[in-house]
């Protein structure tokens, strides 16, 4: 098993990526391919006494920024680190892809060099968000903004398959995003795709509503790109709302501040819980190999995460069951 | 100054809504026209020895439940306390009126009964969201789940309206919720409606991505009502998801428990900064006169401040500016 990981992609890139190839290399079992400026990645190696045991480099002279057009970014650096790793992939170089790296780059540039599955209409990107029985995911979450209900039919087969595959979930629930559970809810989007999903995929549940989301109304939540982001983004909003309030709690005195001792140990696991970047990297689903992207704020421990992930992602079988799922 | 409130509607009626209207007579100086079953007014009332002072009752034999449909709710029960009520305000028999009872029916019986304001298109449920530096309302949020771009305009300048005259915020900063700030960002709907808004709705700043909306980058996020509720009910989920989490935190042995009574104070304000019903209820704006609908499970101290928010409402004058604005 050889993962590719893109070195310069992300905000603590290079280095929290390399020390997280060196964790997950001992933790996984794993051989990595490191994708980056060769001579920088030795260098930052030798300086912090990272060793390099079973990785090897891939030199790529370019970097994608977060500022380029995510549309042509891999087009017009070919030789950056995310394309000649995306390129090593679909050559057969390695069985997985992680990149914490721009996201509409990535998504594009595996649309473009990995290609989709055969049958596979649209890939989507699909993360893992916290909830209080364990990870749920939330496919399509920004890949593509107008959907047709195929597409959404497509999203559930996939995002079950994955958790159960990937996640070891025996039968996930997989549930339509939608402002009321009654069928007659929604716009014409999640009208037409209520009897697809309920006829064609297993384990649907019907609408689920996002006040339930969080509290593990379904292991797999299906919508709209558009409606995914806004959903992933207001939950990202209330985390730290809502860590920022806590927060105010402790410090307000010399008490509070004793106080906030005591529990300091489950304020981080709070903390946590709340780190998508524990549930690993966001799965992009669709594509012929396995493609994720990590968090951009990814440290070593997010990438280890999302190493391991992709670990199970490559062994679990699931692209090709897909394959044949949607060629049939 | 005479409020109408629906005596019977929400989950904790009528015993919390009478009692919440005795404490805003109080506190507001306002006069109060209960509607509702007469003599199960009068009895609770003397049961509980609650005052009546400043408060008339308006007799409605019928209940609308949440069972019922709410687009049909009101023309079938005429004689509920909900349609009683709303052909009160329409009679001029008093000058605001609220309702914790169901939204949709609120909505459907508002539009048929008071009629909308000359010139708007279609009128909004527009709640106050908890937010960093206040309060941050969110329109549409369920009303209308297809929007035209013109109707979203609208939302901007009724939004700014209400933040402005009613919250007395100087200068509203309005947003337009999307999933990037750039301008080729969203589907069609967010495309078109951006250039509207920034020619026509004073304050317009431009998309505003949800995480940003807890942290109070603008006043008025516009959306279409699909969207909206879209980010209500994640609001929501993600509040009793987080509370749930912050009291595990605090039971977890004896000295937990020990830095709870610490913290008692400081938790309590997080609670209630997290609680909608603070903030009051959701204006129903491009209705004629003032409509507000309270939480389902409001109880006597939302009652009361849903009361001073419509006596606020009803004193701003923003209908009638509403009204000069859009017929120009």
């Amino acid at each position: 098993m050889k993962v590719i990981v893109d070195a310069m992609g992300g905000d603590n890139a290079p280095l929290e990526i390399i020390k997280g190839c060196a964790a997950a290399v001992q933790s996984q079992d794993v051989d990595i391919l490191l994708v980056g400026d060769e001579q920088i990645i030795r260098r930052l190696a030798q300086e912090q006494g990272i060793s390099l045991a079973r990785m090897e480099i891939l030199h790529a002279s370019e970097v994608i920024t977060m500022e380029e057009d995510p549309s042509t970014a891999v087009r017009r650096k070919p030789d950056s680190s995310m394309a000649v790793g995306l390129k090593a992939l679909a050559g057969g170089e390695g069985d997985a892809f992680i990149s914490a790296g721009s996201t509409g780059a990535l998504l594009t540039g595996a649309t473009l060099l990995v290609k989709r599955i055969k049958g596979v209409k649209r890939a989507a990107l699909s993360p893992l968000l916290p909830g209080k029985d364990g990870p749920v995911m939330l496919i399509d979450c920004g890949a593509n903004v107008e959907c047709t209900p195929e597409y959404l039919l497509q999203f559930g087969v996939m995002g079950s398959l994955y958790m159960k595959k990937v996640c070891g979930i025996a039968s996930p629930r997989v549930g339509l995003a939608n402002i009321g559970t009654e069928e007659c809810k929604g716009g014409d989007l999640q009208r037409a795709a209520l009897p697809l999903l309920t006829e064609g995929c297993d384990g649907f549940v019907g609408n689920v509503e996002p006040s339930n989301i969080p509290l593990g109304a379904v292991d797999v939540v299906v919508c709209d790109g558009f409606t995914g982001n806004i959903i992933l983004k207001t939950i990202e909003g209330m985390g730290k709302f809502l860590s920022g309030k806590v927060k105010e709690v402790f410090l307000k005195n010399t008490l509070t501040k004793l106080a906030a001792l005591a529990v300091k140990g489950g304020l981080k696991a709070f903390k946590s819980s709340l780190d998508a970047s524990e549930a690993g990297g966001a799965p992009f689903l669709g594509i012929s190999k396995p493609v994720i992207k990590a968090h951009g704020n990814s440290n070593a421990r997010a990438v280890e995460c999302a190493v391991r992930q992709a670990k199970f992602f490559a062994q679990s079988g699931m692209i090709e069951e897909i394959g044949e799922r949607f060629t049939k």
